[in-house]
């Protein structure tokens, strides 16, 4: 793999800045020794292997830890941290390496990667009802293979399905295309078996629908991205599998004739909607360009994707023909287009899921994922693309419009500098200005983590803070980031009222 | 009020063994002068109004607090804790009094009353995203009406809607008739604000579907019975209102068949089941005896319960009517009806809803609510009614079977120590042998909270303890309930194999 210069120097003017004053131990051969006994050789320490593990998904971040061990078990889990945190030394939880925050990568290279990849294994599951009992290391893509056996399925769905782990899903709180219809992933664990900085193995699995005993536990776990624990096994409700789909894309020529079509689409199709999601113009440009995904339908300012699931098939078509004919009818949207076969289908997915991929293609990604209201969601498109005029190949958008979910990217072939002072803080302030979430489902990572002040407030993030020591007194377990210890380090959002909200 | 001696007797037993070792300061005139003054005299002193705060809803729990403090805003709520905390003054929040667990009724005399009752408006409901914002004294239904007009509702649906809060539902993650439906509230709550032990306001509101910046602290509110802060503010996911409803009611001569036709409910009904409850012979006898609520069809060992909610009328009824084809055909029901009209919906929902209500007339209930795997839940009432044989008037089960939640009550005339010991600790342990939860959706309250090891390992109890000491570290806040300090007041689950398992 070939990396840009550019990428290090990045990584290292940013890591510095960061780095709280926890000391972490630097790595012997005593310790490797100690820590490959343990995983029975299970170890990487090849410099050109670790590189795909040092290197996130999107090529931003290329620290140089030497050593990722593969435990196979939570046993062996526990060992590795009870040693690594009497040593202080630190600890990179890591799934398939998919994240987009730099969650899973190390920043230093004392810091060893622990990677789950090797603990994949399904433990069971339970039809009647519908409880998917397994590893964290299990391959999201999988697990729905294996549910469809009993005609049930995962209730996720990422563009990174083939390679994302379902730990790494559960300590991000990932939210994807199908939150719409089954609700947030934090809602959807019954059970977490997680491993303690000490290597004390906490066990909340469970696979009871229901179960009010006591604090829930194991809602720490979730979203905190490795920090307070290591999930090992997940209890996770598969709902069945929906006999038929649909999907459609429209072509619309304003934002407020989208949001309509999305409101209409909400109360239409009621029971039936599993996706609402939507990209625009720049973005179908992007997939056009890089990887030669052409648009089925004429082009617009807009495209809405629709995806219907439901247990009837001529009953979810009859719901979404009489959609047409009303969005239509209202002239709401121009051109569309309705899957007739899978293939189709995933042609039309292709050109929302594969947004990232092309912009992996132009070079280098500045990457933004908020929660915003709806009404002034594209606003803070607009605005960004003309602040980035001149300095960006490109400024695009797309994203979960059902729950109101912006994915904003500005792509360049090179990183630089005066693009990144362009974009941060400013879309940070505009989406705190706005009530919005500087981080709707991606986490915060290494990236955001500074950022937090913008949508929480001090009292909250004091709690945090007293957590993770609580959690990890050594602050072995994924330092800098989610949240950070050094306070020094936040930056704070300005006065509201800065962008006349 | 009335109350039988029995009532004092029980609650005076119990209290002592339980009470922790912190102390609390005994109320004193100037302690009630100086909290009358922070809400603007919104009090209750005079015994006979106190009585009905005293009194949990089933009558089991009739402690003697001296005062009732009915504060208006969040802003008084924190100065009362404020002064509670330096003072050492317990408080037990307390919503619509509606709990089955005794989480919401003082256990001492010095202990105050905090009712949220004034704290009643809705803040705004945004239609967009489906986003409902109100103070935590809501009435559930109130609030369902609230919505009904802009075409939403509330995510949950309890027998006590008419007098339950939404705070107090948040604060026991209350389940209820629609979680099948919609999913657990821990997931539909999108923002809280609650106020810890020391006056400290903690802002986790939120209108947006998605926010992964940090931890999750509002997590920790959900559930925790008012033991780790007051909730004050709730936003909450309102879906939209489903246009059609049909209710149905069928007789099941085995447990085996009632099992299959609802596993067949769940696949052939898929996205517009909305309810899918149970109760047993013993259970139809005591509303026919004690409510006078007939029964509609032909009696059986076991009625089943589907709603459908659905879009779209003729496809809704449509599925019910193929589903209706297949089970009588199966023979797996033997008898039944479909709801007409909404009176006669609201009738077969009042055999359902309206069971505790019944036990109440009886006499005592001994109450359980476990979460058990499908296939042994009816075991346990076989098992139970076979224990209470002589000892009790009846011995009913009812609940989510969709969710495979039981609700087991034994009812008698009058409370006797003899039963309690023969129901006691047999329940909690049948249910820990089988993996089940030994409180589904009621919550610990002070009923359960000595049981947590039936449901939970050692390190999880040590945790919630540590945050229960970080929270509320001079322990005021609703003391001896849901998680116990005094481990040595904790009873053990016997070991595995106990019951043959």
């Amino acid at each position: 793999m070939a990396f840009r210069g550019i990428t290090k120097l990045f990584v290292t003017q940013t890591r510095f800045s960061q780095l709280s004053t926890l000391s972490y131990k630097r790595l012997t051969d005593n310790d490797v020794e100690i820590l490959s006994k343990i995983v029975e050789g299970s170890i990487i320490t090849n410099t050109d292997d670790l590189e795909t593990y040092n290197t996130d998904w999107m090529r931003r971040c290329n620290a140089k830890s030497k050593l990722v061990l593969k435990p196979n078990s939570t046993q062996k889990v526990s060992q590795i941290l009870s040693y690594c945190n009497q040593e202080r030394i630190a600890v990179v939880p890591q799934g398939g390496n998919t994240g987009l925050v730099g969650g899973g990568v190390p920043m230093d290279s004392n810091e060893i990667i622990l990677s789950l990849s090797k603990m994949n294994k399904v433990i069971e599951f339970e039809p009647s009802l519908g409880v998917l009992t397994c590893e964290a290391g299990c391959v999201l893509e999988n697990l729905d293979r294996y549910l469809e056996k009993f005609g049930h399925c995962v209730p996720l769905d990422l563009g990174a399905k083939g390679s994302c782990q379902i730990g790494g899903n559960v300590s991000t709180n990932a939210g994807g295309l199908r939150l719409l219809r089954y609700g947030s992933l934090r809602g959807n664990v019954l059970g977490i078996e997680a491993v303690l900085a000490d290597g004390t193995i906490i066990d909340c699995m469970s696979s009871l629908r229901k179960d009010n005993t006591g604090y829930d536990i194991k809602q720490l776990f979730i979203g905190s991205e490795g920090t307070l624990g290591v999930i090992t096994k997940i209890a996770l409700l598969a709902p069945i599998k929906p006999a038929y789909k649909n999907v459609a894309m429209f072509s619309c020529h304003t934002y407020e004739d989208l949001l309509q079509a999305l409101s209409l689409a909400k109360s239409r199709l009621g029971e039936i909607v599993s996706a609402l999601e939507f990209i625009d113009y720049e973005a179908m440009l992007v997939v056009n360009q890089h990887l030669d995904l052409k648009c089925p339908i004429s082009l617009a300012p807009f495209f809405f994707f629709i995806e219907t699931s439901g247990s009837n098939q001529e009953h979810d078509r009859q719901k979404l023909d009489e959609y047409l004919e009303e969005v239509y009818g209202k002239a709401l949207v121009t051109d569309g287009t309705v899957a007739e076969d899978s293939s189709k289908a995933a042609y039309i997915w292709g050109l929302r899921e594969r947004q990232v991929e092309a912009g992996v293609r132009v070079g280098w990604i500045y990457k933004y994922d908020l929660s915003l209201p709806l009404n002034c969601l594209y606003e803070l498109v607009q605005e960004t693309r003309k602040r980035c005029k001149g300095l960006a190949s490109y400024t695009v958008s797309y994203g979960h419009l059902g729950d109101s979910n912006l994915h904003l990217n500005v792509y360049n072939t090179h990183y630089t500098q005066e693009l990144k002072d362009t974009i941060e803080p400013f879309v940070f302030e505009w989406t705190a200005s706005r009530g919005g979430s500087i981080s709707a489902e991606h986490g915060m990572g290494f990236d955001k983590a500074k950022y937090i002040y913008f949508s929480k407030q001090k009292e909250s993030v004091e709690i945090m803070r007293q957590l993770k020591r609580r959690f990890d007194p050594n602050g072995i377990l994924n330092p800098n980031k989610t949240v950070l210890l050094d306070d020094s380090k936040c930056i704070r959002p300005p006065p509201i009222g800065k962008y006349n909200h």
